[in-house]
């Protein structure tokens, strides 16, 4: 009977291993709290994105896999998509080859430099206001300026990307996307309202791209980046960190924006950020300070505080300090949940 | 060769078995049929929400889980998100914790109240009109009067949950919600139309929130639930439900709403339904009788007849006869296929 | 140990397959590649549909299977969703039973002349440009005139479709839909500007209905279609293919299009396609030209050349060349990666 009883199973789960080796892997992460911002009424709000994906891999034979991903974003205390603006598949939608030459994808997703940085940002590249990814890091750079009003800032459509093998630490990654039209936006310029220097739905005027080289050998890791977005600011960007002890990690970037084709006044930017993160058993310190300086106007200066607390590999619970000093201030209180499945 | 051939099952499904512990879990309905409403061409409609979702568990020890839980909406007659204006997981977004202390959920979804009125309900909570779920029941009130033009009744945005353990038969349940603006319509309430007492976007004059008491014991049920919404609109709730025999389940609902903070004239409204579910074989006779009597208003009058035929116990047809007096009257005949996976 | 081990596996996955048995299959494609059209940019497109699907079939014994099943369609170079106007579920929503009597369907889907059709499409019903699909194919004939501007040209919303068992070689389709208002934008017509025939969101004047026999037999192929929209014009559509040789497969179609309901002037379409595969190793060549002539105006010509290259059996590489002529020429080259998932 038991024998029976073990072989059908085995022979019912053959047919679901059969079929998992398939499968698509369904992902992603919810992250919700609550956050008190100066003179706003307390919000459930978020720190990092909310995400659906999915995924597979799939194995062509002499070391070479096909792979896909397409992932949507959206707001946890609303259950829109991302920012109620942004495409289904806000996160990445790319397919493409892997093997020893690397890795080649097509699609949209987030720039090579826009994705090399967050390994070098206190707050690991969050979304949310404590966090610099968005701003300070990268001196207001913004990868996606002929894109849809409400788009994010890290992101080409219409793109290449390709990801070189590790050799000796050292690994390079490129983006390159065509000129096509986006539905964007018109942005002003160099022109004038009525005549703006790109109208809205406007082509890139030159093909924009992203490079980074990397560089990771034991506690050490770095990092370079360019890259030239579809109204042609371009925008240089260092990085480095390095594990101090096994619980301390140190870190800093510095980044500068060049906005001289669309911007006849103040076209630089310069931003950089310092940072650490402390592990002390299931907690972790974060703590960063950064500056961005335009050239002519008020510079921004933020600093974070934060902890995170692991209740599972998965699954954290955090508090973030943050007060962000500009032309207008902006004090930040939250804590909240953070769940990956 | 078997020998082995059963090992190398069983490894390759240990792997499938490893990654299935931390498998989300996909999940939904799909109810589509066909509907003859009075005046009006026949329809392919629904009868229950159509839905696609999301949800995992995590162990994290100690008693403790997390878990969340992601829902789309949808029409099945035209492929659209719901009501083809709602958000993209109109159902739900929820993270939270749950354990010996009860649970825990932070996000969007149905509120307390409107989560538990569904046990009473003769229809068993479906959105379709031959049910009582959205407007007899509640006796006409909206748990969503700030948000978005075509939002559904009966959720809250930027909410906090709370459910109780269940103890010796009793449970209570809350929701709260933060006062935050969420895009909404203007409500013109007691200001005017060039100057309404809620302007479009409008935040909440006071923090809504939603309170459920319930009781379970045996053939015997019970609820008792207070909620007040964003614009201070206030319902009180009341239901029972007895299993009289194994086969026949009787129910009731009275529910008294209160729109003096934006009424000037009529603030008072009352519901009350009654109904019967009777089980024969694989059929269920669904019988349900309510009205909805505004202050100073003609009053709604609803009854309804129905019969469920399952297949399974994850798929059955439907068919509905339903007449509704108000000052437009509706008759509607329905039946169609709902299906589980 | 080992024993106890291999006893502790089978259990687990035991569970998972129990799971898998009532789970939902997460499928799709994802196909991205360069293309260059005349006198554009060069652009990063798609040659064939972009989907992520949900699909179940649950056991009702009897020999009787429900069955659901709905599709997402997307851009993978925007990660919108199709192009950036669709239904969420812009492939399919349906649900339904199958058995001895064949399949019952309701919801939305391609109709089942347009379904039956690509069997006889060199390019086997993609949607790029090089494909005849859309226009040449179905002598410019649109199943949706009545749905949202943007719509595809080959669904019907609120469908019920019944497919037969085959018998013989022979089987028979059709659809039906309801004469429902779907939003659609205003059709002249026969109508003015002012007045126009259909106005916006109008109702079919007759019910919509699409029919198709269909003939398979060793290596011969056949299908008679008729289709009649909410518009009232009518398509005939034939098509035949036969494997000359495993290697070769040849197929014709040819379609015509009344649309004297809503044209008073040339209101006649006739549509030929031509066209051949031929399979080489892991190698697919394709082949097509046809001919669309609308009464008293230009006709479209077009020839097609492609390439398929299979890295396994859901991935392949593909390069196309298309020229079309018609009051404006297009000429096509294209090449790309297609991963179906």
């Amino acid at each position: 009977m038991k024998k029976q009883l073990l072989a059908t199973l085995v022979l019912s789960t053959a047919g679901a291993a059969a079929h998992a080796q398939t499968a698509v892997t369904v992902y992603g992460a919810i992250d919700a709290g609550l956050a008190k911002v100066s003179d706003k009424t307390l919000a459930v709000t978020k720190r990092d994105a909310n995400k659906l994906g999915f995924k597979g891999v799939e194995d062509l034979g002499s070391g070479v896999q096909a792979l896909f991903q397409v992932e949507m974003r959206f707001e946890p205390d609303t259950g829109t998509v991302e920012s109620n603006a942004r495409p289904l598949f806000q996160g990445q939608s790319r397919v493409g080859l892997q093997g020893g030459f690397g890795m080649v994808r097509i699609g949209r997703g987030v720039t090579a430099f826009q994705d090399a940085k967050d390994a070098f940002d206190p707050w690991n590249g969050i979304s949310g206001t404590p966090g610099f990814k968005g701003d300070v890091e990268v001196a207001g750079y913004t990868s996606q300026p002929l894109d849809p009003a409400g788009s994010s800032n890290d992101r080409f459509n219409n793109g290449i990307w390709y990801n070189s093998p590790v050799v000796g630490g050292f690994s390079f990654n490129a983006t390159v996307a065509t000129k096509e039209a986006n539905n964007g936006v018109a942005v002003t310029g160099r022109g004038t309202a009525a005549a703006p220097q790109y109208p809205a739905n406007a082509e890139a005027s030159a093909t924009p791209f992203s490079l980074v080289g990397q560089y990771k050998a034991g506690p050490v890791a770095a990092m370079l980046a360019y890259e030239r977005n579809a109204v042609e600011t371009k925008v240089w960007h260092i990085g480095g960190s390095v594990n101090a002890t096994p619980e301390l990690k140190l870190m800093a970037t510095y980044a500068r924006q060049d906005q001289d084709h669309t911007k006849a006044l103040n076209p630089q930017t310069k931003g950089w950020v310092v940072g650490a993160n402390y592990t002390m058993g299931a907690g972790r310190f974060l703590v960063g300070y950064g500056q961005k300086k335009p050239d002519g106007v008020v510079a921004t200066k933020q600093a974070s505080l934060g902890y995170e607390y692991s209740l599972s590999k998965r699954t954290f619970l955090y508090a973030d300090a943050s007060e962000r000093k500009a032309a207008t201030n902006v004090t930040w209180y939250g804590l909240g949940l953070h769940h990956n499945f």
